[in-house]
């Protein structure tokens, strides 16, 4: 039985393609950015900028071409287009990219990233000499513009403040207010669970498992635990820079790069699964079908942040991943390890201690680091917190909620990038990928009764079937909020995170 | 005193400025090409033809913009730009480039650009088949497509035959009837030198030159090479690829590729010495001031060859280099090398010995296989040679001038990628290359009376500081031709290649 393919209409066709085109130039931007971050001589910097400028230019004009609003115009008045849900998702997606595109005035733009390039390099002056002062005016007029900003944007009908028009380009359909909801019994649970730590003998052999391991062999142990998750390296590669990331140029390239240091092998297997985790979203996203249209590309931060974490705290955090990669270790690292037992490296990987840095932070108090900075950076756009009083209040609740006294605002309020890159409604899709993911293990379990015994014998095929059909695949076909009710049959809740949480806490520290 | 810069014309800055927009793009092309031969993995390969294709076409379309002709017709009208010798050579090349891009009409260069994909597929298979019949009709084809292409841009006006018009492509300037006649005496004088290797004794303790090295070491060895020659890595790489090559994508980022085997540590390190000096030829270009100009570009072919081979044979393969180099081998390599001399390793990088391989060929016989090539595809351009009788042609050739006796196409007419790529006129510049070096090297030796013992203490310093003076700095500003008279006080002549490699076979074989 043959079923013929219905005719695609022009208008879809000419829109496709006019976007696969963007995505091709876009792909460039994405290669060349990998390529400075690893592998660029530092004389290579001023062409570079130039070529990215250029780019990022020619992609904007794609993107902003008046013939592409013609064009999701006529789809949307078609109604063969519109019937179809696949193609009708891709033309409502692809309506909403247009309209951020082009909602912002060209003097906005500019100012933006303007403000974006200086104020960066204000911040790393700012932060080397710890010294507020500094980044003090390009907060200030990067909270204005970002005010600016989300007026040209609007509030969005589903919600009630100028931040929900912020947020919505990171994690698109959330609110402010939905957010607060979700974040204030995790914000609750967290410091108890920190008090209950502290108050905790501190778990056996862990300074032992920090011992040198020679970085080439450490990169393999990586490099072997990636290719058990099925991270397809004809596919992709993993390299040096920096910082770890992950590079999704487009079909059958995606890289990842991780860091390393004598010390720190546990560290670099954990942000090795993390990227990996964002790598295997990028390999599993239809972009062989559909590269350049939504369809093809992630949902929402936060989803994509959700793979990351799932692969590095749910799994190679896991009592399980550690009984069957422990032989791994001891057959790649040899004697430096060769005296350690799974309990003890799963011990070491799950250490809980509130800190002062961010990116530093274990699973359980990182949490607390994002809500903060929510909280705040909302204040600042609602104008209840004046950027002169950040600091001050930044150290209030550090002390608050993680019993620390920051010494200084390096080690606080200046010790991120992203303010200064203008990005005001970012930091929530950290917690939130901690959420979905935490809520979409609960659903696999379901759906993979032994995925337990599965993992404690290094088998992550199922695991990442799973991932594929029900995440991955689907591209933008559902908002972040739908697809987490379609995956797990409930809206996002704080409860799985905290289930989560709790048990992990409860092996670790009995 | 202050001497006022004359005001540039707008025509000229409009012009330098999209001459500077194309190699923007351009350079996109080569970052991302290097990219291809070094780090892509093989599931990028779709991808990267897409973007690469996109980036010829925007290049394409920027050079053969109809306002680049304008542009330049005003400059040719501006005395003030044609009264500089800087910018008036700018603008006579630009010329140059703007009629041979504009000179072919769509069809051919679409024609032209099908051949060569289809060619070097037919091509690959003939070669692994060693079956010539599989390759002859793409041999046809490019033979006829290169007279149209010939026929497109007119015999010049220096020359007297369809050939010259192709050679112009890669040596500007150059004739077939001019190449002639300096490549007689050399092969006369090359056959004649083969027989005379023949007639002796082998070089002594060569073979235990040819001892299994970790590469890890050989890498290190040569970078610590390259790094005494001047090639700076602050601006630049050296990575591993299926084929050594150059890739300057412009200003500060030039990078080498070399190719390695255990036991081939002497041939690594002729391979990087000669991409090394392409390499300072491209960090030695006026790049910084003149990037997308034509002052900021190389010459021909024959000139950036003649910068490859000087560092490759009068450089590396010399005796006084190797005096100094033995020390930097066995620091780095030990063990295996350090019984080795001085001598011992000059004479096995001089081994001279007839083969059936171009790209395998001694200092001595390579240029035997050039001239070969060099009279066959003239003569297939002049008619004279079918494309069928290149294999009876090619082995009788063989025989006469090398004595050897040709097994199969494979090792013959079929190993050279050039004819499937379309690319006829080319193969004579590696032989200019050759020529031009020798003729450069007698010049600075008179420029530099003790440069012999500053290679025996591995000081190239002045070596590079005469090259970047008289040949790096000037761009396209003179023609090969006229750069060679001004450098060398002569036109391009083979007695000084002639001489070096007397002078060679005489050190080595007595």
């Amino acid at each position: 039985m043959t079923t013929a393919t219905p005719a695609k209409t022009k208008a879809y066709e000419e829109l496709t393609s006019l976007l696969r085109d963007a995505a091709v130039l876009h792909s460039m931007q994405a290669t060349l950015a990998w390529d400075q971050e690893t592998m660029m001589p530092p004389g290579g910097a001023p062409l570079r900028a130039e070529q990215l400028e250029t780019l990022a230019g020619m992609v904007h004009t794609k993107k902003t071409d008046p013939r592409i609003g013609e064009l999701i115009a006529a789809c949307e008045d078609d109604s063969e287009v519109m019937g179809d849900a696949r193609r009708s998702a891709n033309v409502r997606e692809i309506r909403r990219d247009y309209e951020l595109a082009t909602k912002l005035p060209g003097s906005l733009v500019g100012e933006l990233a303007r403000a974006s390039s200086l104020g960066m390099e204000a911040w790393k002056d700012a932060r080397s000499k710890s010294d507020f002062a500094i980044f003090l005016p390009w907060l200030q007029k990067t909270v204005d513009l970002n005010r600016r900003k989300a007026e040209c944007y609007g509030v969005p009908s589903w919600g009630a403040e100028l931040y929900d028009a912020l947020m919505d380009e990171y994690e698109p359909k959330m609110t402010a207010a939905r957010t607060q909801e979700i974040f204030r019994p995790l914000r609750e649970f967290t410091v108890k669970l920190v008090e209950r730590v502290k108050a905790s003998k501190a778990p056996a052999g862990v300074d032992e498992v920090h011992t040198a391991i020679p970085i080439e062999k450490q990169k393999e142990f990586s490099r072997r635990v990636l290719e058990a998750f099925g991270f397809d390296f004809r596919c992709g590669r993993l390299d040096e820079s920096a910082h770890p990331f992950c590079e999704g140029a487009g079909p059958g390239d995606v890289r990842l790069t991780n860091r390393y240091s004598e010390k720190a092998w546990l560290d670099q297997l954990s942000s090795a699964s993390h990227e990996g985790g964002h790598g295997l979203y990028e390999q599993g996203l239809p972009k062989a079908e559909y590269f350049g249209q939504p369809l093809g590309d992630a949902i929402s931060l936060g989803i994509h942040e959700s793979q990351s974490r799932m692969w590095e705290n749910q799994i190679a955090r896991s009592r399980g991943f550690w009984e069957w990669a422990i032989g791994v270790a001891k057959d790649v690292m040899g004697a430096p390890v060769a005296g350690m037992s799974a309990d003890q490296v799963f011990r070491a990987a799950n250490v809980v201690e509130p800190s002062f840095i961010r990116v530093e932070a274990d699973e359980v108090t990182y949490n607390l680091h994002i809500m903060l900075r929510f909280d705040l950076e909302r204040a600042m756009i609602a104008g209840d917190l004046k950027p002169k009083d950040l600091p001050g209040i930044w150290n209030e609740r550090m002390k608050k909620d993680l019993g620390l006294t920051v010494p200084d605002d390096r080690r606080g309020c200046l010790q991120d990038v992203h303010w200064s890159m203008g990005a005001i409604g970012y930091f929530a899709t950290y917690t939130f990928g901690n959420l979905y993911s935490a809520q979409f293990w609960e659903a696999m379990a379901r759906a993979i009764p032994d995925r337990d015994d599965q993992i404690r014998r290094g088998e992550f095929g199922a695991i990442l079937a799973w991932l594929r059909e029900h995440i991955h695949g689907v591209g933008r076909q559902y908002s972040a909020g739908e697809l987490c009710e379609r995956v797990t049959g409930k809206p996002l809740a704080s409860e799985p995170l905290m289930r989560h949480l709790e048990a992990k806490v409860e092996s670790v520290y009995g």
